[in-house]
């Protein structure tokens, strides 16, 4: 842990980037692009590493990650998905001199309908936990989204942490090694131990700045960083790592949960456990276009994990924003604008192949290839990455459910330094 | 539920009220009596009573209570100990018409050194559950403890819990229906569930104006009082209760402490669940006099439960405050002030035969009784308490220890409504 890099920690504020006339808003509630000239733009990434204080994920951690996995690094690294990091060479150190690490992620159930969007942490994390072999613990805020969502129930939130915990089963990640917990179920113990060290080290301007709280929101507001941190130090789960706090974890999530995990590492230091890794994902964007994400709680934003072939292709075709000319011969004459083109952009997520997509943006671009065509490729690859999920999904019994969420052993070699 | 009373919910200011030179102040982590003419007075609990809003305990409460239970009331109720409650009456009517409640109080586990004064509300849980047959859910704040004193580690407050936890299951409680518990290692699951749906209830305004915190504080604090609130309602001890959530609870407790409990009144108006009904108790005096309380971080101050049989003598014929005249001869010409008397004040905690009481008062305010005297009777007394206190306590095994601190089913009949 020596010579550390020192946080960049930014206030919240600092991420709302004046743009002058909307600004850009990223916070873990809001994903807004900022408005130029009246029109609503995408997300500015390398403002946000600027802002945040983080790492490009640049050509060298690529190469590094392929040589030492053996494997090409995954289509979200190669098209720039996830795009930013903390500390992630010091876990690939680790993997290199073979001492134990975990990865961390989790999900904020608030409902039972998961869609594209959220897939896209747990794809990456299951990718991530085959190169790495490693144990993977997922949390399911089910406490966060009952404290911010007052009409929620709370039985109801632990009931959308079983059933959102079948979909992120689905993704297929190694049942030995991977935990999956909800908050409501599972705090206590040595878990509910670092919460309390936590929040110690967590002042109330400390969170209020960094998540733009105000003195009439509630007390578990404020307090809930210190839920989401604790996953992050290895003693917080004794049945995996025993009384070793000396193991890092990595954190595959999207960009705006940075906020947790600055005050997280800001704590790490102060309780002398490693501060955890990151690597962050851009905002998967809705049918309606770039500067937003894609949202649960908007039926017509989101391609859901439950629709049918049919609503998929219809949701395509209808309300997928595209980039491509007003008229066929506008097309042809002009070319599309892959950039903008909301087919595409989920194709560059769903299509590993890299000549495919290379085509395909190029005679999209060129005007050879019609808004139709483009539109059909990527229904098909939707459907397709849909209808596997659902079959996986299909096959998740309860007790398979129960197995993945019985905190255990996953043989981590704790003699290991 | 219905016709309740409203709590006055006074900001703590009011409890600090103006006498002109000091304010007299009591919270949760001060307790010190007003300043008049330079001297300090002891606590004016009439004006507390009335700050607070609550109710005394007058001569009605206390015959329904003998009429009841059919035995004289404590002799902590009887000398005015507790003093005064919230809702008292629900609970006899309750216990009347045989219906199930229970008793719940705690304690803040900061050293391994409890004190005469810290046994007042145990010797009278004591004395309730003995009465009432019912039963006792013990908090111990190991937290609290490691969230609001900073060079307290983790391990230690759990350790002082089991070590007090002793101390406790000395006082003489029924074992079969006495559940004594470390925040620490006890919240989670219906507990962290309960934590979750209360901290939803209190704004961070609320928590700052009731205890008096400020911004720079720990994010634990202000949410600390979901975690004294949540024993206040059933079915955070689902071992006992099952999912009941309307059995109400009883807490005894030292005024200081009621801030607490009235935020948890309005929340538990907010969830639906019953109000706890309270009883408070004045302060433990220290052995420097009325106007402030006992305190195990102030030696001479008091006497522990750990303290020889010549260490308590010792104690009190050097540090105990008397009210007697400054020499023999000006005792027997002006007589005594037992209102101002250490020795005489803890006789009337802990001598219960009202008639020596009585005679003890009466001679020493004549003269007739010097301040040796009174000592000696106050040294046996404490001595002959602390000596049997001392016996069961070397008779608690860590057997017995594990058994109180295990949740379990206590034979409530949980039919009955």
């Amino acid at each position: 842990m020596s010579a550390e890099q020192q946080d960049i920690v930014a206030p919240m504020e600092n991420a709302s980037i004046s743009t002058g006339q909307a600004e850009q808003i990223v916070d873990p509630w809001n994903v807004q692009g900022a408005v130029v000239d009246g029109k609503q733009v995408g997300i500015d990434y390398d403002r946000l590493i600027a802002a945040f204080g983080t790492q490009p994920i640049d050509n060298a951690v690529l190469e590094r990650l392929e040589r030492l996995t053996g494997r090409k690094p995954h289509a979200f690294l190669r098209r720039g998905v996830f795009f930013s990091h903390r500390e992630l060479n010091r876990i690939l150190d680790r993997f290199e001199q073979k001492k134990p690490f975990y990865l961390y992620t989790g999900r904020g159930p608030s409902s039972d309908s998961m869609h594209l969007g959220h897939m896209i942490p747990f794809i990456f994390c299951q990718y991530l936990q085959e190169v790495f072999d490693c144990p993977l613990v997922i949390q399911l805020t089910d406490d966060e989204k009952f404290l911010f969502k007052p009409n929620l129930k709370l039985e109801e939130c632990i009931k959308f942490s079983r059933q959102n915990a079948r979909d992120i089963i689905a993704c297929g990640f190694i049942p030995e090694k991977t935990f999956i917990f909800s908050n409501l179920l599972h705090v206590g113990g040595a878990f509910y131990q670092n919460v309390v060290r936590i929040s110690r080290c967590i002042t109330y301007s400390a969170s209020k700045s960094t998540f733009g709280f105000v003195d009439s929101d509630n007390v578990g507001k404020s307090h809930f960083v210190s839920v989401q941190a604790a996953p992050s130090f290895s003693n917080t789960f004794p049945e995996i790592f025993g009384t070793r706090s000396d193991i890092p974890c990595l954190i595959p999530c999207a960009i705006d949960q940075d906020p947790y995990f600055r005050l997280t590492r800001d704590v790490a230091h102060k309780l002398k456990y490693p501060k955890p890794a990151l690597i962050h994902a851009k905002f998967f964007p809705a049918l309606q276009g770039p500067g937003t994400k894609m949202s649960a709680s908007v039926d017509s934003s989101a391609i859901f994990m439950t629709d049918t072939q049919a609503q998929i292709k219809n949701k395509i075709n209808r309300h997928a924003y595209s980039g491509g000319g007003a008229t066929m011969e506008l097309h042809k004459e002009h070319g599309g604008r892959p950039e903008d083109d909301i087919p595409f952009q989920y194709l560059s997520f769903f299509l590993d192949n890299d000549e495919e997509i290379s085509e395909i943006e190029k005679t999209y671009r060129a005007g050879t290839l019609s808004t139709g065509e483009l539109k059909k490729r990527c229904i098909e690859v939707l459907q397709k990455f849909v209808a596997d999920f659902q079959a996986r999904k299909a096959a998740v019994t309860e007790e398979i459910l129960d197995q993945y969420m019985t905190p255990r052993s996953m043989g981590v070699d704790l003699s290991a330094k």
